[in-house]
């Protein structure tokens, strides 16, 4: 790993690179469709909700709305999903659905997660780059043990991935170069917008964050600079 | 501490209130005196650099000026301060005044602060509200140990205490009512302005903050909600 000598902060997509966000969306959903929609499926409602993500954020991209943090999004989708599962908004009480929004807050961590990144932060600043707000982050950290030296990310810099700003204020915050600042993800796309804003790039699989049929991201796609098979395995590439 | 059943998070001022950073800025200042200006007090040096602190956030509360991180303001104020000390800025090379900026980042907190924190942080979420930017205060706390929960302030917010905007806008990414957050500080105007805006106060006494003959907060000055002999005692008093 020749090429990290330079680098002095490894920041971290979150949502299926460091947690698996489809299986703790699925087990608090479970209670809530048990209630509203028995036999619903909970995989299929966390991969519903999720479907919705990107182009939330899509609105605030293109300039059509302002900044606005991930969990307002994460509610007014949520609300949008319940009527294709049977359910009407109207008959849920509201302290229900803001409960329920905070299933991702309480993501479980891939099992090699918390030591690799203990491990990391030995040597380079560690921080989540995620589309996550500081808050959601924070409790995310403080529930699972995510030992980060700074929550960072879309809140922060008020900017969503992939768009350059998200990449280019973060390095800037950390008063580093792009160069010195690689994002470790288990996405070939959000690499790619990282490499193209000057970013180091580590690319993790996580075959199954989309369950056992995923077809996307299953590999890399380009060369980046790591490409490593866990956190823990990128650490002991990095010598740490 | 009956009234501190609502709160949720603690803040903390973390220049005099967390770290000791005259001693700090003196112990990194007298090597450079030495080799600039042999026989100058490094405790002088410091108290003359940090005097100017106030002033230059007070360009940026004002908007005379567009939020600058406070790095940026401590290296204009150190080339402002050499003369003052018999030393000609342009006769100091730029790398070495950089490097001099970095005493701030590396400054020792009390003894206190870490043994403190750790225990505040098993029932609240602690971090930084202080008006060091986001790389100043995660190098402090990365190398001083300071558990952070996340590192917020002046840079997330971008507004200087005591502007209302640093204490409402914190609240605000905490997700929090102003009364659910708790400022924790050795100041007792910081902790006024805070409760100006509704936040909690807790009030911890550093009277060697600004050396033997400090004759400024050497007592609550209101009746703030909690007030503590140090972090632990803080700690003690909220049963933890």
């Amino acid at each position: 790993m020749q090429s990290f000598t330079d680098i002095q902060a490894l920041v971290f997509d979150v949502f299926g690179t460091v947690v698996d966000w489809r299986s703790g969306v699925a087990r608090d959903a479970s209670a809530f469709l048990a209630r509203h929609a028995p036999g619903a499926d909970p995989f299929a409602f966390a991969d519903a909700w999720r479907l919705r993500y990107s182009p939330a954020m899509q609105e605030v991209r293109s300039g059509r709305r302002p900044f606005t943090r991930l969990d307002v999004l994460h509610r007014e989708n949520l609300e949008a999903v319940l009527p294709q599962f049977g359910i009407d908004p109207a008959d849920v009480v509201s302290s229900e659905l803001d409960a329920l929004n905070l299933a991702w807050h309480s993501l479980d961590p891939w099992p090699d997660s918390v030591p690799g990144l203990a491990r990391l932060k030995r040597r380079f600043i560690i921080a989540p780059l995620s589309n996550g707000n500081i808050r959601l982050m924070l409790d995310m950290a403080k529930r699972a043990g995510l030992p980060w030296d700074a929550i960072l990310g879309a809140e922060v810099v008020q900017a969503y991935k992939p768009a350059p700003e998200a990449y280019l204020r973060t390095a800037e915050v950390l008063m580093l170069k792009p160069a010195q600042v690689c994002l470790v993800a288990a996405h070939n796309g959000d690499l790619a917008a990282a490499r193209q804003c000057g970013l180091r790039t580590a690319f993790i699989p996580r075959t199954t964050e989309h369950g056992p049929d995923q077809a996307t991201d299953l590999r890399p796609e380009s060369d980046w600079d790591a490409i490593a098979a866990d956190m823990e395995d990128l650490a002991e590439q990095l010598g740490l």
